[in-house]
């Protein structure tokens, strides 16, 4: 699943792979805040209304500063979508490595989502925003969280784990079940406990809708 | 489900109850011409860029008569918000009435909808965009289309068609799916048959993942 390299593919990611790869750990810290500062602009006043200085102020960060690891308000939009994408990878990847079978691991997974969500309200916002802002960005992370959940799933079906004609269709549909899951209980309401929504999806997706036998 | 009275819904919806709805059938061909119209302007432009002299160029109809139907920009894109989710809704409807049981109604019902999607490829675009120009249009589309699916899944466990618990974790997991089958395969991509799809995703929700027996 390649969530090993997370760490350095997002460094990479983030500063765009060029000049601005921040080479010491201070310049980590500083893009680190920086992100976390433009999460919270994005998040509250959306891509048209934020600005540069609005991340700066957050950050604590001098505005000089900024330009030394983003060009714009596009290439911070740009990184912090695909920074976002990977906390996600990364927050979910210990649950799902650590489970016993495939679809323990899909339970697993959609737990830690709803989790990282319920802490980080703002991601809806800022990855629905992509669509318009990044199109690019959008479609990469959608694309490569199924490209995750395809690869599980197949390796889960190898192992006779679940059923063996596991496909892009199934794992586009888990990534939307989890996507509406954590919209409904994770942003709008915490009307239920993570693990009763973990639970009623796992069953879903271990046994269906069918009538129960005996 | 409600889907009878959607016509009359649409007219309410549209125009906003008030003194703007349309009382002649000409009155209403036009603002369906209108509707159609902002359909293409909001999809191609997004709304920032989208203009009402847009709108009335493609509806190839005269400046002031957008203003018999509609007060603004925003008071058109809600417009087209309910009228896209009551579109959807009643292309959906006459299928899903027509299936033999509850399992099949929602086989049917993707199906549908990806074939809705494909040809109003659209729909996605603006429908994401209302989370940032009119967030209750959103929130509302999607709750009562979960609503929707859960009184379906509550009907057919009351018949024994499904599993008796079903809830409304249920019902998101199931939109949630239909949202990201019908954006892959209905908008990104033709790739696979739309019977192929719901096929596939029809065994899920029957069976869930786990290995066959027997």
């Amino acid at each position: 699943m390649g969530e090993e390299a997370a760490g350095a593919d997002r460094d990479t990611a983030v500063a765009g792979g060029g000049d601005k790869t921040p080479r010491t750990e201070r310049g980590r810290r500083t893009l680190r805040v920086l992100l976390d500062a433009a999460a919270v602009e994005f998040g509250e006043r959306g891509f048209h209304d934020a600005s540069i200085s609005g991340i700066t102020r957050r950050a604590g960060v001098a505005l000089g500063s900024f330009y030394t690891y983003f060009d714009s308000k596009d290439a911070v939009f740009r990184a912090l979508v695909t920074d976002m994408s990977a906390q996600v990878r990364d927050h979910v990847a210990p649950a799902v490595r650590a489970a016993p079978d495939g679809l323990a691991a899909e339970r697993a997974g959609l737990a830690q989502f709803i989790g990282f969500v319920r802490d980080h309200k703002e991601i809806y916002r800022i990855i629905d925003e992509a669509e318009f802002v990044d199109a690019d960005s959008f479609r990469r992370h959608y694309a490569s969280t199924a490209e995750r959940i395809e690869a599980r799933l197949r390796a889960a079906a190898a192992r006779g784990e679940v059923r063996g004609d596991v496909s892009d269709v199934h794992a586009w549909a888990v990534m939307g079940m989890n996507v509406f899951l954590g919209l409904r209980y994770g942003v709008w309401a915490e009307d239920r406990g993570i693990d009763d929504v973990a639970d009623q999806a796992a069953a879903l997706l271990r046994d269906g809708l069918a009538p129960r036998k005996g």
